[in-house]
């Protein structure tokens, strides 16, 4: 098996030989730009290890998983122009570097360019592939949709909020896992089992996502308390407003109401999901999901041997601290 | 051979039957209201029309036909939201409509949408089509760069403006007659004679768009001046711009800098024009551009009867009145 230091090497070396050099360089170079600014690459890693599984050979697989790394960061680059976001990986967004219409045409250009790389898979392949990319592409923005409604809304479920990270993150893990099985020519039994292996991952890495949020350590990356202070719409926030009752709803409810960057509310918030537990219930449910992504995997009809990467990587995913 | 209003008729019916009544609906209306505003349906005509010069059913051109639609539809959609345009065919563009945000969405969406309307095309041709589909649909993003950057110049030649109108226009009409042509089962030559056709004819288009907006019948649709009125750099302008010397060059520059909506600069202009003997270049251009397609046509390999729709529609869209 190729160890994922090595996967992501691959990634890396073949998403710098995509050329970008090209005119109109008012188009181009935000892209170059934009997948100048790294990233773990778990999206095409994922492609490359689920084919390994079935096959030695992993060069079927580099381009759709270049596409899928490039359909990410075109959500990012699009999200983030919905999300009015000023910095991406500590520097400046694409509509904040050039403006927003570069940056609505750029990730236009993505999605083709994306497309462009699945359809260099295998014509043995292309159409199945090509469907499932274009089905989990389409349910990535109706995640995308559901996330800037729930900003509007006073009450979202926890059910409902599942849902949404369900088609905003984990079916794109789901995908690239099924689209490397089927390039390494695995039947559809074990390629639908990647597919569940990675949508549990994908749910339980943002509810990780979540975590790290409050939880996390600065020193790791981002600032502690970003979630809190834009009142965004969390697995913690949620399951807090379902418990919270008396004192501890009202106090929720007058700093959602304060528009405050300051610290008091990221502590108080935070003071708040302690008691109410609600860092727990996260963490539990993360690891209901994580379990089941791991029954998936261990379903897969290869030796176990062969999974230990996956497995690796899926473990690393949970206990990151960034 | 199946007569155009008929072929008009079918790509209205199929396109109705898409369903966009999925969840969530914000993210879907939009969709729906866009593609109900109506138009002339010209890109998909031609896909069945291509079809249909060398195979009897064209149920086979049905799918990529609307995908080609829905794709055109979609770079409206993104191009209003660049233009800050307010009304589509007469009503509020999405982005004045809904919001901004919303437009970028479902924009994101119907490309996806255009790509599973293509993935639909049967898999003997699929990868032919999907390559040309999306190099296409990059060169349309080109044209669009190409256009925006053009605004903000003082100089565009009329070469460069060519080859920017080739991409945001022609090439679209070119690949839906090439793909039309291969899923007839056409031989490559005559595919790519039907593209040449596609290529030159949408040249044609885009100047007699250019003439109809100084040269126009209100009565027919679009108030006359708009590209005047918005300084657009349309093949007449920039004719103008080449041909002025003296005192008209300091005229037209000096309109170029008054920002007026009132109809003076549109008569100015066109006086400037007239003077100029612009209309004349670009009808002339647009002759040129014609008879080559028209040469392209007649060089393919069908028998003359069969190609007497596509000639029609030809000629119907160069005397055109809106």
């Amino acid at each position: 098996m190729i160890p994922f230091s090595e996967i992501t090497k691959i990634i890396n070396t073949e998403l710098n030989k995509l050329n970008w050099d090209k005119k109109p360089e008012g188009l181009y170079r935000p892209i170059a730009y934009v997948l100048s600014l790294g990233g773990k690459r778990i999206r095409p890693s994922l492609v490359l290890m689920a084919c390994n599984l079935f096959s030695d050979k992993v060069e079927s697989a580099i381009a759709p998983a270049l596409g899928i790394e490039i359909f990410h960061n075109f959500t990012l680059l699009h999200d983030d122009i919905m999300d009015k976001a000023e910095l991406r990986r500590g520097q400046p967004t694409v509509h904040k570097k050039w403006d927003e219409n570069t940056a609505i045409l750029s990730g236009d250009l993505m999605q083709i360019a994306a497309y462009q790389l699945i359809g260099k898979v295998d014509e043995l392949h292309l159409k199945k592939v090509l469907d499932i990319f274009s089905e989990t592409a389409a349910e990535v923005c109706e995640g995308q949709q559901y996330d800037m409604e729930f900003e509007h809304r006073e009450n979202v479920s926890p059910e409902e909020y599942l849902e949404m990270i369900r088609l905003k993150t984990a079916v794109l893990l789901g995908a690239a896992l099924k689209i490397g099985a089927i390039v390494g020519n695995a039947n559809s039994k074990d390629a639908n089992l990647l597919y569940e292996f990675g949508i549990n991952l994908g749910m339980a890495f943002q509810l990780k996502d979540d975590l790290l949020d409050v939880y996390g350590d600065e020193q790791f990356g981002k600032k502690i308390g970003g979630d809190i202070v834009a009142n965004k719409k969390t697995y913690l926030l949620i399951s807090a407003q379902k418990l919270a009752k008396g004192a501890d709803a009202k106090e929720l409810e007058k700093w959602l109401k304060t528009d405050s960057e300051n610290e008091t509310k990221v502590e108080a918030i935070t003071a708040l999901y302690n008691r109410l537990e609600v860092r727990d219930i996260c963490e539990n449910k993360m690891q209901e999901f994580f379990e089941k992504s791991i029954d998936c995997l261990n379903r897969i009809s290869v030796e176990a041997a062969k999974k230990i990467e996956l497995r690796h990587l899926a473990e690393q995913l949970m206990s990151r601290k960034e």
